[in-house]
């Protein structure tokens, strides 16, 4: 299982291209993983053209891998195909509601992931932008989304310059409940998270920015209140403008 | 790569237990998935008693596999461990809505997704159960689950039975998008799922069901617009009570 415990994010690439033979290669090998009904309820975008980059760059606030990476993938939510299939074969589709959304986005990830494995495998490093719903709007308007196509998330692609260290995780009896959910106490929160409190890494990055924890780096910088509730307003918006109901 | 292209959905399992030395070496693993910011929002809650199971069993529309398999694993968006260490270390948590719940989604369905790799390189056999997310209020109960917690996929686990014949798949012309998507014209659609409906399996699939075509099993039989539209208002109100907002 190294192919999976070795993951890192990979941020830095070497100038080499993907060949369309290998990418479609990964696609495929992704596309075996499991899928709503077989309905797979997905599309994948690739970027490879500096153009279309440096268009997406803003969509996730000029990270540099975007335009660096010789190939960005945005794994989409998509009812679009399936819904053309529907109306073409005298079927009315109703999936025009939350439901359908999650489950074209669970579908869109199981994908996702399998092509990130797929990649590692042959040598490849990715890394995930979470910044993808945080704009969903414009990544609509560059890559020309129809009706019942979200970007979920994107990964960008390449062989690796630099292999950076593994991250930490949590330990297991961190994320694992038995039979029923176990409620964490004070003393769990403690112990679970004293390992990463007690990295350098961290414990600068908290006197750097002149906080008294590091969980005030996520609250307060990192992901605040106020961004989740403006990207909501904004995701909520781009999903009714692509057709999808939301009204409670 | 065929660790993924050899991938089918195990339903039926020998009678054999899951070590647990061997469940937290595939979640070790599966925990290396990227995750926002390595913030791991997601819990796995693993079921083996009989009396969880058949407790279980009717939110999954009593599908077998759910009592007969050996381990029962529900992934759930977990912002509550995260919340509970904010809390304590003087930090304000801001996770209330409805983009931290998609944002826990997408890290609970990486690892799941690594879960299934990892178990498959062991010999085991999964499936995943898409009706989490129809019945999550009842999981909640089932499982216990406290708030910021949501269901959003089970995977049914075991030393595989029956080893079943692979899906099909749509060709890889019909995901890919180069650039911006391209949509689908009528020829498209025709093209992309002929392999599928002229699969005879598929075509007794419609002439048992009295249909015209393979589209109207989705939408009239599989997955119509009064269900999804029944588990959205359903499924809302369990986001709700779990403490996400979803006023629009």
């Amino acid at each position: 299982m190294e192919f999976l415990t070795n993951h890192r994010s990979v941020r830095k690439y070497i100038d080499k291209k993907i060949e369309q033979s290998l990418l479609e290669e990964l696609l495929q090998a992704a596309s075996c993983a499991s899928t709503t009904g077989n309905m797979q309820l997905y599309s994948v975008i690739a970027t490879e053209s500096d153009d279309k980059k440096r268009q997406l760059a803003p969509c996730h606030f000029n990270q540099p891998m975007v335009t660096n990476a010789p190939l960005v993938l945005t794994f989409c939510a998509d009812f679009n195909r399936f819904c053309k299939w529907c109306e073409q074969r005298n079927a009315t589709p109703g999936y025009n509601n939350f439901h359908s959304f999650l489950t074209a986005t669970i579908d869109a990830l199981l994908f996702a992931q399998n092509f990130c494995i797929a990649a590692e495998s042959k040598g490849l490093g990715i890394c995930y932008l979470g910044t993808t719903t945080y704009n969903a709007e414009k990544i609509v308007e560059a890559l020309n989304l129809p009706k019942f196509v979200v970007p979920i998330t994107t990964i960008t692609v390449g062989y690796p310059e630099i292999i950076p260290s593994k991250s930490d995780r949590l330990p297991i009896e961190a994320i694992l409940h038995h039979e029923t959910y176990t409620d964490y106490t004070t003393a769990d929160i403690d112990k679970h998270y004293a390992y990463k409190e007690s990295l350098p890494e961290n414990k600068k990055f908290v006197a750097d920015n002149n906080k008294t924890s590091l969980a005030q780096i996520f609250t307060d910088i990192r992901y605040t209140k106020q961004d989740n509730e403006t990207i909501t307003t904004t995701l909520i918006k781009t999903l009714k403008k692509q057709g999808f109901q939301f009204e409670f």
